[in-house]
């Protein structure tokens, strides 16, 4: 028997747990899946004989060492900032690691240690980072091998919810981590370029530059541009590209709504309002508006935001019940950010029969034999249910394959990674398709810059 | 003879050293002015024989606390950062000291031993911080020893062209640190309390929420809220007051136009551009607008921003040559807000004939016997010419008038401090009337929270 150890088995785990167990007899494996709360791990197992959990407390260096030497590879499905003392052993006890997530400074820093032990670091092999790295190399790759020359990269990512469970004005529901979603897009300036030229987008602006999607099938979408566009541009070999653009997709509508927030100051996280506990929905919504002994909250925020009384932007804000003067926050000393979070997590939650999706789509420009061509590529992954959700899906199955590809030799280069060689993504991205992760693509005009597409 | 040491020659201590040395005589005072540049001290100076100016490099602990040693008293005007090695010498050798800067924690830490060693430490004495706090503390013991109750605290302070210098269509020109200016209001919310709601306003926004003031025989001008308008509650006793808000004064229609380059993102300090030394104004401006491959930088932008065709806020954009082709940045690796300070300081830099000029006005509502009353305080300060300016006699005469009255003994209360007591403001404000640093006064009507007063 292999043995696997899984550190961390929260909700992204349930398909990279299915997947290794159903393989389990045929490749004798057997997992060791080690978290703090083993519930969700548990009904995962379901008592399967090639999988046992057990209690970990991965800040107990001992606790952890003693897992990590009697595994043959280790999967880390911490959180990012919890992976470093996993990896420092699984250097120390010559065992390969996967996460799927994004490599810091400090995972990096492993990578000559890693190579002399030739062991396999394989890491940004989920779904974003993960999926969008593979799918996006084999049709650079392939652009290449025919002679092409890039000129333009699109790419654009989203968690959201299936059509069938989108019952809100929003046509959103948190799929994920919700502060993540009310924290989208802070830190500094968006920052892409377009034809040569860069382009920097403030936070203020953000949800305000959005760009349309077609996406084959699934209708009309937006997406607002993410931090920094140009952080693969190297890792991919695109130095010289003159558009590159990586964006987060939303339904059409979502983000010129959500800007009403971010103009009104309450995804701020920077400091914390006085008295925050027993303010009511309507209480929170006023600190941001100017102070009148007469006027209402809702002609303040109408006038000072300039939204028209027909605006169906106004319903979006009603429905979250912004201006309820029954609901409280119940928040000690909390954050804009949070109040918020708050009162959205009260419209936005998933439901016990709601089904979340994942939606990805590339756009790749470029020149053959003198010609100007353009690929689209689409991938559209709904969830089955609250387990195999399309987040679970298109997360854990890269990561599980991959582990099993590393123990099997199949995946050899050593050192510190992420899943951007053809030996690496090409069976991936195989396997993947019998599991309905498939990406559709589609040969189009080259638009290369449309006006069309950006709003003002 | 007394010794005053006055580390640091720059701008700002013009007055302050011409104050010191026409007194010199009668006092019996004799000035060391150390700096690491004396051109601007020696000119003060001019030979005079009760002073003498010193290289002096404050880094060099050795040479520091000679100098130091050899003071019955100092005065620095050094940067606020640099004031704590000063201070930490002249707690070992038993000085007084003074400083126009804010107290920060380390100089704060310092109580306890100033206080064993019976020195004064006086901070926050220049003009804002400084002025501000003694007029204001005079207004409000005056309105307490009356048997008043405060109801409503507004303080505004610009520093200003004087209108016979005001000969641009921003009405406004760089009088101080130029750096202090683009980066203003940046950090976080502006927070104040308006007839006891607590108000909070994010950057993007802060230059869209002025309000008006009219300032006996000045006219009219507007002002933004500053950070953190309850800074000073505590301290001025003011804990139960309902309505507190301090502000930064401007001509009108200056935070309109200025407003643009927040919404472009050009007040940004947190990132470099790409290739920014051999950009034009024009490419800097064309940074934060969608690209297009045929519309103009300047229609993109007042389409993005709404600019009506007869706006004058444009104007004020082409006056600064934001669209120039020919003007290039030359700036290596600069921020936006470093970008947009070199664009500015080509219109606002002060002519060798230019006057500044210092406004500050206090609002102060309060009730006495059942009625409600308000009182307007002004002061209206304007420079003589480049080396007294009304910034260097403001900044300057009250830490000057401050160190003699340690020296005299006249103020003796120890410790590190700030002048919000009688024994301080008092004298000083009195002193200060002998140089046309003098406060109008005015009983209005009671206006409380008027709405005409709040743009947007």
């Amino acid at each position: 028997m292999r043995n696997i150890l899984i550190i961390g088995a929260g909700k992204s785990s349930a398909s990279l747990i299915q997947y290794l167990l159903n393989k389990s007899s045929a490749e004798k494996l057997q997992l060791h899946i080690g978290d703090i709360h083993l519930e969700h791990a548990d009904q995962i197992v379901a008592g399967h004989a090639n999988a046992k959990t057990f209690r970990l407390d991965i800040f107990n260096s001992e606790e952890r060492s003693l897992a990590i030497k009697k595994a043959d590879l280790v999967i880390s499905m911490l959180p990012a900032s919890l992976h470093i003392n996993v990896a420092k052993d699984c250097i120390e006890f010559g065992k390969h690691m996967v996460t799927a997530s994004y490599i810091s400074d400090e995972m990096q820093a492993l990578d000559s240690q890693a190579k002399e032990k030739n062991l396999v670091f394989m890491n940004e092999i989920g779904v974003d980072p993960g999926i969008d790295h593979m799918s996006a190399m084999q049709a650079i790759d392939s652009i290449r091998a025919k002679g092409g020359k890039l000129m333009l990269f699109e790419s654009f990512t989203g968690g959201l919810i299936a059509p069938e469970s989108d019952n809100n004005l929003w046509n959103y529901k948190f799929t994920w981590n919700p502060r993540n979603v009310v924290l989208a897009g802070q830190g500094g300036a968006a920052k892409f370029i377009q034809e040569g030229t860069y382009k920097y987008i403030p936070y203020h602006k953000l949800f305000r530059r959005t760009e349309f999607l077609n996406i084959n099938g699934s209708g009309k979408f937006e997406a607002y541009a993410n931090r920094d566009s140009l952080k693969y541009r190297s890792v991919y070999g695109l130095d010289e590209i003159p558009t590159m653009y990586r964006g987060t997709i939303r339904k059409v509508g979502f983000s010129r709504a959500w800007n009403v927030f971010v103009q009104l100051g309450m995804t701020d996280d920077s400091y914390t309002i006085e008295e925050s506990e027993h303010m009511s929905y309507r209480d929170f919504t006023n600190l941001f508006l100017a102070y009148s002994p007469t006027d209402s909250v809702e002609l303040k925020l109408r006038s000072y935001l300039k939204i028209d009384q027909d605006d169906i932007m106004w319903d979006k804000l009603v429905e979250l019940d912004l201006f309820s003067t029954q609901k409280t926050i119940g928040l000690k000393n909390a954050t804009p950010a949070k109040m918020l979070q708050k009162i959205l997590s009260d419209s936005w939650t998933l439901q016990a029969t709601d089904k979340d999706m994942i939606i990805m789509h590339h756009k790749f420009g470029y020149e053959l034999n003198g010609v100007k061509k353009q690929l689209e590529s689409s991938l559209v992954v709904k969830g089955e249910n609250q387990t195999f959700t399309a987040m679970a899906k298109t997360v854990g199955l890269p990561v599980a394959i991959a582990a099993l590809k590393i123990l099997n030799k199949e995946i050899t280069t050593s050192g510190v990674q992420l899943p951007i060689n053809k030996e690496v993504y090409e069976p991936i991205l195989n396997e993947l398709e019998q599991f309905d992760i498939r990406f559709i693509e589609k040969e189009v005009p080259y638009l290369g810059y449309n006006p069309e597409h950006v709003i003002g």
